[in-house]
């Protein structure tokens, strides 16, 4: 293991925190927050420490996908230890372990909440929340990787520890173009939402940290009903970027290639889209009597719907009260996920139609043993190296959660809680049912739980194994 | 497809579940009881149909694994909708699909009653009940091929849909050698079990009934209070058989080759004790603040893993009012279930272990892209087939388990109830938690819900596919 490499690195992460502090400090001055000092503190700890630490250039740059995978989950943890910092001295928190939950569920996108009144919280640590979505929507060694000159071959590693689903970097040859051309569309898409948002008469900071919950997937709001309380037009916007955000950015690539009949030809697209369209309409079916119009409950059951399949986790209304069947719905959605290659969480959407394909090949192959089938998507013929990751995904994902599901029973909360707490969590949504159901928050967990749920949140925000490696004994042999 | 050979063998089929028939009808004389005459009618019509429609022989033996998916699931769906037929004319169930979910219950060994009182059968209901669970759980295309000269290739394929597990049939080489040697350890451990029943002062009726349920890892007792209200010896040897039946029978064959070092250096054996043990420990830890003595805590920790993990579905104690902790883990051993070539449901250990192993592997994959590593399980290299086929029935079995929790979710019972409901039905349990609890019974579920368990108990007990190809265009296309 090169370790001096990955020092190096940890230090220019922890120089671009110091960069990412900067703009809730810049809040605070506007809002003139005392709060702001403590960001500021941790700003400047984080800038030298990573700056003196980067000045000593690595031994090595041998760097291979163990590397890769370690320095992204140390990274990953890194920001959030940092990250919970001025949380945690600004006072608001009970505990540093509560911060530190928060941010980690800001930065994994997922957007679980232990506080309960999310008001009482000053704009600048209401900002970081949400900013922290932003950044860990789309990664932050991808945005390195976007800015600094790195040369060598550990570029692919990163992006791929970092970036969500089966395939990835994909998009152009090189590395450092793709992470530019990622974080381009990310930013365009951000602010086009926020000019939306502000049209439909939001102000600017409620804008801008909605947008960032929703370019991320979050769901951290900055009111304690989440979204219920914006006018119909916000919601609506909200709803089609969440829907958008959890798209496959490829697909945004090829429109700004100008190839937008192969960005509409993308099949994972269109089974999400076919998905989410079902759903809703098998929901709004179903609660139909609970709301004054059909509109109204076509426009709830459209909102939950994007916000639950894109692992967002924002909420219009209290869906814990809806008929069950409208619930298993969404928890059903919550393991499906939003695209691979989008900003959202879950097992994703390829991987599920792959899924699906292999079974229906192993119905035929069964009738026919020995006529050859293969499983096909995005119009190629899948390697058998791939359907293995993907089956072994599964399986290590599904070990991860059931792991999960015993240790946070040792609380004795209710199955229908510790359930949807997990998939909350590890698929990186927020709010699951019952006791962390939309209008409750993670509180009630005790402080081991709270640890455990931590750990599914990075686990699920890094696609399990990077975390998993940290704790695998291979990774630390020297080889 | 070869139709007609299909239907040869259905009629066997019913002409030996005329024979099964027979043991009710004796029951119903020994006790006097007038219900008789429900038996003793679809005996006779069992064996005129099945006697008449066997006199024309098949035209061709042509009989591929598809012939044999097709003729296990219609064998299987043919005994349920003949076996029902008693019990619904006896005039005890409140409606044919009452009957049929009681007849599927049985054979496929879940055990699930939609009885509120059981107490209130007659004696030839309940021996006909118990005894199909034994029919179920070694099989009756096994038992089939055990007793007649069948010819052809078919046996395997019969044998292979039929028996539970990943691997089938490595007894011995031939088809019918094997199925002898497994009805003949089934009939022995049987025998023995009663004969300690009978020992510890249990009445023959109880000790041939509760005997067959522990056999096919069933669960249907002749009690309201399951096997509470019995004494501690016969509590302690139901433990000990339930944990027996669960086996692996290749063991049995090994001890009985005299070859008893190969049979306790099983893999599975060895796991699948482990497991009972680390469940037993963990349970005991938790509940025992609940009993008077660590032993009492013991007794019934262990009863219910036992019955649990190798899905039988006994229980004496109402574990539904146990701490979240033991009932998750009782929850997670529904999923595992017993070894493979056992009598037991579930995912099957084997399934399990190599999962793990495939999971552990990837780990090291992902560290050492280049290195080869194969995953191997009982001492042997497990071949990339019998991998892949492992994970697409872990995917398979994952969909029906959504898909069948949205469709009961419509009758809007409680998350914990659904859920608990699909994992004790796909993996031919019996009881869940919460309204169908140990103590509770699946009357609660509307008519359509309890078709939907109904097809889970079937596709659980034949491991998914069978039942599935009914379904799939490819059976039913002429090639």
């Amino acid at each position: 293991m090169n370790y001096s490499i990955i020092r190096y690195i940890l230090c220019r992460v922890l120089e671009f925190q110091a960069y990412f502090l900067a703009l809730p400090c810049m809040v605070a001055l506007i809002y003139g927050e005392r709060e702001g000092w403590a960001y500021g503190v941790v700003m400047i700890s984080c800038l030298l420490l990573g700056g003196l630490g980067k000045l000593k250039k690595a031994k090595s740059t041998v760097f291979y996908a163990r590397e890769g995978f370690v320095t992204v989950s140390l990274s990953w943890i890194l920001l959030s230890i940092t990250g919970a910092l001025p949380l945690f001295l600004s006072g608001q928190f009970p505990s540093y372990t509560d911060a530190l939950f928060e941010t980690i569920s800001g930065l994994t996108t997922t957007g679980a909440s232990i506080l309960t009144d999310v008001e009482a919280l000053c704009k600048c640590n209401l900002f970081w929340r949400s900013f922290t979505h932003w950044i860990g929507g789309m990664g932050v060694l991808v945005l390195i990787l976007a800015i600094l000159p790195l040369a060598g071959g550990y570029n692919m590693h990163l992006m791929r520890a970092e970036s969500p689903g089966p395939t990835v970097g994909k998009l152009v040859p090189r590395v450092r173009h793709t992470a530019r051309l990622l974080y381009e569309i990310y930013i365009f898409l951000t602010v086009v939402q926020i000019i939306l948002l502000l049209i439909t008469g939001m102000s600017p900071f409620e804008a801008m940290t909605l947008s960032f919950g929703t370019a991320g997937t979050g769901g951290f709001g900055v009111l304690n009903s989440s979204i219920g309380s914006y006018s119909i037009p916000s919601q609506v916007i909200i709803t089609i970027f969440m829907i958008l955000f959890g798209i496959n950015f490829n697909v945004y690539y090829l429109f700004r290639a100008k190839k937008p009949l192969q960005a509409l030809k993308c099949e994972e697209m269109r089974y999400y889209l076919g998905i989410i369209l079902a759903a809703i309409v098998l929901i709004t079916i179903n609660i139909r009597g609970s709301f004054r119009s059909l509109f109204e409950a076509f426009h709830h059951a459209a909102f939950q719907v994007a916000s639950i399949i894109t692992t967002t986790g924002y909420s219009t209304a209290d869906f814990d009260l809806w008929p069950q069947f409208s619930k298993v719905i969404l928890v059903v959605l919550m393991f499906v996920g939003a695209c691979a290659g989008s900003t959202g969480g879950g097992i994703k959407v390829s991987r599920i139609v792959i899924m699906m394909k292999m079974v229906k090949n192993e119905l035929s192959h069964l009738i026919h043993p020995k006529r050859v089938r293969q499983v096909s998507f995005e119009y190629h013929v899948v390697n058998k190296e791939i359907l293995r990751s993907i089956s072994v995904f599964f399986i290590a994902y599904m070990m991860v959660y059931c792991i999960s599901l015993v240790l946070i029973s040792l609380d004795n909360l209710d199955f229908t809680t510790n359930f949807t707490a997990v998939a909350a969590t590890l698929n990186n949504i927020g709010p699951g049912l019952e006791q962390v159901g939309p209008t409750a928050n993670f509180s009630v967990f005790s402080q081991p739980a709270k640890y455990v749920l931590m750990f599914d949140m990075l686990a699920g925000r890094l696609e399990l194994f990077p975390l998993l490696l940290l704790f695998t004994p291979y990774t630390w042999k020297r080889s």
